[in-house]
């Protein structure tokens, strides 16, 4: 009698909590388990003030908030306070979308000076691996001189079209990453790459209707929740225009927030 | 009688800028044929006003000056429009250094928007082809809005150790760039990539000193001036921290010009 294959056990956010060493995957995985949420809100507005009633409104809903700081026209570090104390108002953790994608000693400067000083109000942030570990260690020495968690995503996969990362792209970044693991604890990506549980999936490109179009303008493509999640095994799930472009984003957050936890609780059970 | 191979004839600065439709292209290639110069200065300091005082210094030996505007901690728009003052002063271009590498939405309002507002000030940007082609649209879209030659240079390679651009990631980078030739001008690169005489290549990583050590702590690695012109064949030389580590960096600077220039005019005859 041929035996079944043993399926791979999937474990819960919580135990996987446990499990890692990673300071910053640990505490976000105890904010997805408390809240029941693994939706990242994407906020790509161009007005700081619309950011934070965005923040207030949705914050109850979502274990992370993602930024692009510089597109904001009406930045200043008050309003960046405002962001802080949201996110202890409402548990969610800020990261910002800044793709470091440069040599070691200048991803250090952009990460923590100029304007912007990212490494003083971010929990997270991502780097593309294309400059390997020069970079990884650049952000890691900005990062030591704070006494609270703060890590690192690598790009490992592009959602957009005609984007130019292979197979073997993927695998160095995920070995870059393993190599890293004390700064950097997951994957900005479109599948699962790995079944170390300290790793965290975080899938960008995602809304609810194919019927929106799957793409923009600009060659964005777009997945449902279910299958980034059940499907392509991924962890978070980033909504941005799905969210933004609704009539109520509150509403549609809530929505979001429970289709992808559901979504994961039947992963959990298959 | 084996016949010699013919060689390939090497074309001049002059003649590229009459040979290009590409206005950026064109521009870069008269001012380095003016001033007879094709060193590019990697102002990479954290003060505004020591990169001014270093502008005025070092601009009459530049064709460039690569800045990072996001790691400058007294950053305001009178001292851009200071910048812009020198670079008209001492007619060298702007490059802000920004490695674009995120969708064609995002990277348009990047561009474009925020404290930085790169599109205003900047003569070209550059950006990784990690994207695809719809990052490259992005960035054209937000240029299209000025009277003046805008451009962009693409990362196809890089001078980092262990980083993961390879072969086949170089030859999609110049084959998005002929696609979009009308906007992407050249190349950062390690080595000539195509015979195109419209594309320029610059590259970062040069110093004369082997011995000042070939890296730094963070991975970058160096080349000489004559190596980085005659051998691999690259058009403009960027130097940072070789200049900028010089007891006197506007003499240090005309040395690298020099070097550089003869260089070139020596790949021109042989």
């Amino acid at each position: 009698v041929p035996t079944k294959p043993v399926k791979e056990k999937e474990i819960s956010f919580e135990e996987r909590a446990e499990i890692t060493n990673n300071k910053m995957a640990k505490k976000l995985f105890q904010i997805m388990s408390l809240k029941q949420s693994n939706l990242c809100f994407s906020a790509d507005v161009e007005s700081f003030d619309l950011l934070l009633k965005l923040a207030d409104e949705i914050g109850p809903n979502i274990c992370i908030l993602k930024t692009h700081i510089d597109i904001l026209n009406d930045f200043n570090m008050d309003k960046v306070q405002e962001l802080v104390n949201l996110s202890i108002k409402h548990n969610f953790l800020i990261f910002e979308d800044r793709k470091f994608a440069d040599i070691g000693n200048t991803v250090k400067s952009q990460y923590s000076g100029g304007v912007y000083k990212i490494s003083q109000w971010s929990n997270f942030v991502n780097a593309h691996s294309i400059a390997g570990s020069g970079c990884v260690q650049g952000l890691k020495e900005a990062a030591l001189q704070y006494d609270e968690p703060k890590g690192c995503l690598l790009i490992a996969q592009l959602s957009c079209k005609n984007n130019l990362i292979d197979k073997t792209y993927t695998e160095k970044t995920v070995k870059l990453a393993e190599e890293h693991s004390d700064f950097i604890f997951g994957f900005i990506c479109q599948n699962k790459l790995t079944d170390n549980p300290g790793f965290i999936h975080i899938t960008p490109g995602i809304q609810f209707n194919e019927n929106n179009g799957m793409s923009d303008n600009l060659g964005q493509q777009y997945t449902t929740p279910e299958m980034a999640i059940l499907q392509n095994k991924c962890d978070v799930i980033v909504v941005g225009r799905g969210i933004l472009k609704s009539e109520n984003p509150a509403e549609t957050a809530l929505k979001y927030k429970n289709t992808a936890y559901e979504a994961y609780l039947k992963r959990l059970n298959l």
